[in-house]
């Protein structure tokens, strides 16, 4: 009987528990999953920040720690972590961003919020939108879920540019890496898509030097990290014109302030975190398997790099 | 040297005089186009109805009406016309006719209009959206337009059912056909969209029978034409909650009349008929290459059916 500890909130041990030991049986584990084990009796934890423990120096047996969330930023850096950390890759996660991704790339694209803002009886044409092929679209991040929803778009019809830290390929997409390479993804693009992770190298990539790289009007989503974008840079660059639209989904203080003026700008749109959500089924699926690996002696999908910070 | 007629509007006159000598250039043609041949001498007509032209009997050498519309509902019937008719089938317009439609399936599967109206500084977090394998649409009419926006429903993940009139086979989408297969397209839907020309056989096509077959909760994206819809039906259908949401785009009278309750329904959001804008360049390829293959003895593009009204 393997001892597995759930550390993370009273709500997520609501959600997750049975759904957890259904997934166990499924890959055919004898899991003893409880909040309550004895430190040192702990083989794997199954962890999110939403609980209270920080402190991982007890849990001396722990194989691995099998993070409930797929960004990893508030436990990275923990210095008593010592124990192999895997992120959370949902594959339903990476479908719903994806859709998320799409939904709003295709608002901003076709100018719809002069529609859905304009239910008063008068008939207004638009402007005549470009077609897709005309639009290129930038995503910044290639993990899974940059990769996913850049594919998508492209299957759309997109011209897609993709960047990321270290050099990647991918088929679809016109790949670019680096801080050399950054320049050359923004420039003259019509929309951006931020789907990096939260790590010092990330922070404030969206600045008031690289806002200034796309083509007048551009849009703005993000829903990878607040901290990908400085917010008075986007703001100034709203107010004049250079960037058109923003969707934003996540925010560096989080519920974002109701003073925020993000809330009342006409030309951003805030979305309460819910890009993506972690659906517990096929969560536990990612957890279980890991777990199933490691007492095979397999590699961990997913293990987090402490350096890169991801 | 071709003499062809040019039959629409001043306004279709400005937006297409240059694009389509360009494009019977690029085919080789030499074309005499014009506004006001002597009607025995015209070879070929480019037709829209936004102009006067109502009576085709004086264009007795005529070889072919060439619409610059794809809906040609007002022109089929007409007992005048007797000269072979083709319909525009711009590939611009299928590229935003799709985007259009993806845009809308999105937004009504993924609920974003709370978090689009809901920008008042209250953090809000919605139900969960199932992912797209689980949320089956119906798209109504298998022709170019249908056809294509239903594939690129299939690539992001929708399980797609067609029904066409008439049998079609679609790889990647559950065709259903006839009267017998419309309940089966229809029967726990969660979104329809409708891209049928307007003929007597689809008119009210989803009317109080047929808009009680989809999930309670179901949408509805009308791109296609007025006439499809029962707008009493569906009214009363949003009324009871048995469909959720819909988006239309064309109407019976349009523009659509001020008092309209379209206009004022909360769960209706009406669109100017610009779900797919004929773009000129390529609209006018398709008039010249058709142009050039009636001139080589080939068969016309597109030819309308007389009979089935498209």
């Amino acid at each position: 009987m393997i001892k597995a500890l759930f550390a993370a909130s009273d709500a997520d041990w609501r959600t997750y528990k049975a759904a957890l030991n259904a997934a166990f049986e499924k890959v055919g584990l004898e899991v003893d999953l409880s909040r309550s084990h004895a430190a040192q009796e702990v083989s794997y934890m199954v962890y999110a920040p939403s609980g209270p423990l920080q402190d991982f120096s007890p849990y001396v047996n722990c194989k691995a720690v099998l993070s409930l969330w797929a960004g990893v930023e508030r436990i990275v850096g923990n210095q008593s972590l010592t124990q192999p950390l895997a992120r959370m890759v949902d594959p339903s996660m990476a479908q719903g961003m994806m859709e998320y991704v799409v939904a709003q790339v295709l608002r901003h694209h076709l100018g719809m919020d002069r529609y859905l803002r304009g239910q008063d009886g008068v008939w207004r044409h638009g402007e005549m939108p470009p077609v897709a092929q005309d639009s290129p679209i930038t995503v910044l991040g290639l993990g899974e879920l940059g990769r996913f929803a850049g594919l998508a778009l492209s299957s759309l019809g997109f011209p897609v540019r993709g960047w990321s830290r270290t050099k990647r390929e991918v088929d679809g997409i016109v790949c670019y890496h680096g801080d050399e390479g950054l320049a050359a993804a923004l420039k003259g693009t019509r929309g951006i898509v931020l789907l990096l992770p939260a790590t010092a190298g990330t922070e404030n990539i969206l600045n008031a030097n690289t806002l200034a790289l796309p083509a007048k009007g551009a849009f703005i989503v993000n829903p990878g990290r607040g901290t990908l974008i400085d917010d008075t840079a986007l703001l100034a660059a709203i107010e004049t014109g250079q960037i058109g639209g923003a969707t934003l989904d996540v925010f560096r203080t989080e519920p974002l302030p109701k003073d925020h003026p993000y809330w009342s700008n006409p030309k951003v749109t805030v979305t309460p975190h819910i890009a993506a959500f972690t659906r517990p089924d096929s969560a536990c699926d990612v957890i279980a398997e890991n777990m199933r690996r490691s007492e095979a002696g397999e590699p961990l999908l997913y293990l987090v790099d402490r350096k890169r910070g991801y």
